[in-house]
């Protein structure tokens, strides 16, 4: 700032700003030329727009005072029914009053950081993660500490009796990102046994399971633990995430603190799309479209993974995970290339990513890069795969 | 919690807990039997239902993938735009890049108070002052410092050397919630040329300015000092509330700030919603639709001042505010008389109000009450205000 102006007094956290480099990497792959496996955003093409605005019309035609109205922190009622009713029938029983709305899932996380944690407390989380997790998260300035993981992802045998401080674990169980993977029904299980052990809380972060490409994830956490669990979905994936909506569903009386916090933060979601994608959800809409957007996952996962194995250099020591779901392939590089260092060559071949470091909470793994597909054309695809193995190939 | 069921590690917030009495109070206030002056709701006669169906048709039929797809943190650039117009057209300069979209100016409450203040920073709050501004500061444990007043409210005079150490002043400028006060513009030239020589920052809440009823309010403080001042206005009482849009306007560098922290707490506020009110602000919805907004709180404001003059017993120490705009009324009775003691009598005489001890930062003072008025019809007015001249007799 302008050294003659009033500088701001800033807070700790105000003080504290993401890593400025990255930002600019990022800025520079948002050209046009550039094939982005960087961006994570839903492809548009799975948005039921003209149903969203029927939705709309009608909402706005048959109780127009009330969408434009102030209303209750907890959500609309019919859309805590209709959030109820979807848990339920994917086998995660919810009755609405465990159904707190929130404007998107990253609301939830900030919501849960703030509920749970003073600076200097333990909280667990995978590593990699969320890097949206993790910033809400840093925002309490908690201690991190991993869950261990192997190459098939999070490894509850691994949990250790010092872990049982910790005020919650965090994971993704299906199709995560950054790596794509799954927790199996046998890891989840055992990871609540431990969590019962060490008297564990466990946030449960799932907004790309339903988003498999031939079967179902494993049942939720959960439904494994429901006294112990805040689970956290949205409709960001399976309807729009600009309309950000998401939820947090758990004990009812865990909620209401969330709801005190949020009603300092925001006071409630708007009303306007609350009711929009209630009345999406109770149509059968957002069911009907499912498949199609399951698809769109799908076929370009499939094509990517393929073109992964065309043109990724062989016996060189990289991988990455055969994604059943979801948008992200993690892919593991020698260890000696640093994924962020390579990130100007990649750009000046025509193709981004985001460098793995950036989701560590430490940023300590340097040898790694997440991919994303679902917004990119297949010919860019093949491409783009094939200017990044030949990036890749000059370091090997 | 049931004893047997694990119980959440909260945090020190996570276990803060609002006056659960008052919450009872005005919960049993909520029966359609009781005239309540306690619900501070726009009335929704002022919502453009029937435009605001047509501008979603528009965005929706126009750019549906982009209201449904994720978007910038700072907010849509035709709304940006349109607010800098709107701010300009009342005599604050502004340029979009000076304009933070936020989710309802409750979030900028909340995202200054965590730029700002650690736990233990002093910072300047009228008292009383806006609830909701109390709630989203007590998040971050802030020493509360009073500034000082007479009857008219805020008395820069009195700001003295040692407030210079405060994070910022928070101020309403025009019809005070709860007072319904207005700063004279002698005064808010005083408070910025204080500001100036103990180098305070300035976050100045404003609400309800365009809600005058027969004049406009002095300048805004931001357009007297605008490197040091930032401005928080909102959508919900010139179009609606629960479309949860609200601004900062200020320096860019500053936004960016709060834009980082709104990254984590939900990454942007909602796009279809933005969309459609840059449409209906472009458009001139708004600013058609604002002289029938306005006559709604002026006929409604002058009826309750008539009722107020005409039950209110005389020459027993009870005072009011005779506001200009917006929608709030502040009664001043004797200091024997303890307000929220007094809301069960209410309520069986079937009236109620909000005590003001909620509105005191430290909930020092007992003897007040804020009236709104203007969801109420006037014969109700006139009714709920003779019943509570009859409760406050009796204790005279």
């Amino acid at each position: 700032m302008n050294e003659t102006l009033p500088r701001p007094r800033l807070s700790t956290i105000g003080s504290m700003r993401t890593d400025a480099l990255l930002k600019k990497l990022l800025s520079l792959s948002a050209h046009e030329d550039i094939t982005s496996f960087a961006v994570g955003l839903p492809n548009p093409d799975g948005f039921p727009i003209e149903e969203t605005a029927e939705a709309a019309q009608y909402v706005l035609k048959t109780m127009g005072r009330r969408a434009l109205q102030y209303s209750a922190t907890e959500g609309e009622p019919e859309l805590r029914e209709a959030i109820a009713a979807y848990e339920t029938s994917r086998g995660t029983p919810t009755r609405p009053e465990e159904v707190l709305i929130v404007t998107g899932s990253q609301q939830a996380l900030d919501l849960t950081a703030r509920a749970f944690v003073d600076p200097g407390d333990k909280i667990l989380v995978e590593n990699p993660t969320y890097l949206g997790a993790v910033s809400a998260f840093s925002l309490s300035r908690p201690r991190f500490e991993f869950l261990p993981a192997d190459a098939e992802g999070l490894d509850p045998e691994g949990i250790t009796e010092d872990m049982k401080d910790a005020k919650f674990a965090y994971v993704m169980p299906a199709f995560s990102n950054p790596t794509g993977l799954t927790i199996s029904l046998e890891r989840r299980k055992r990871l609540v046994e431990r969590a019962r052990e060490l008297d564990l809380w466990i946030i449960e972060d799932d907004p790309y399971g339903e988003l498999w490409y031939e079967k179902r994830p494993p049942q939720t956490i959960r439904s494994l633990a429901p006294e112990r669990t805040l689970r956290l979905g949205t409709l960001s994936k399976i309807l729009s995430p600009g309309m950000r909506l998401g939820y947090v569903t758990g004990d009812p009386e865990l909620l209401d603190v969330l709801a005190e916090l949020k009603l300092s933060a925001d006071m409630h979601s708007p009303v306007l799309t609350q009711l929009i994608a209630a009345r999406l959800l109770t149509t059968g809409v957002i069911e009907k479209n499912l498949p199609a957007v399951r698809k769109i996952y799908r076929d370009r996962g499939t094509f990517m993974l393929a073109c992964l194995e065309k043109y990724m250099p062989r016996d060189a020591g990289i991988s990455w995970t055969r994604v059943e779901g979801g948008m992200f392939i993690w892919v593991t590089l020698p260890e000696h290339i640093d994924a962020m260092k390579l990130m100007p060559e990649a750009i000046a071949a025509k193709v981004s990513y985001v460098p793995g470091a950036a989701c560590f909470a430490l940023g300590d793994k340097k040898n790694h890069m997440r991919l994303s597909f679902v917004t990119v054309p297949e010919e860019r695809i093949d491409a783009g795969v094939r200017a990044l193995a030949g990036v890749i190939a000059r370091h090997l």
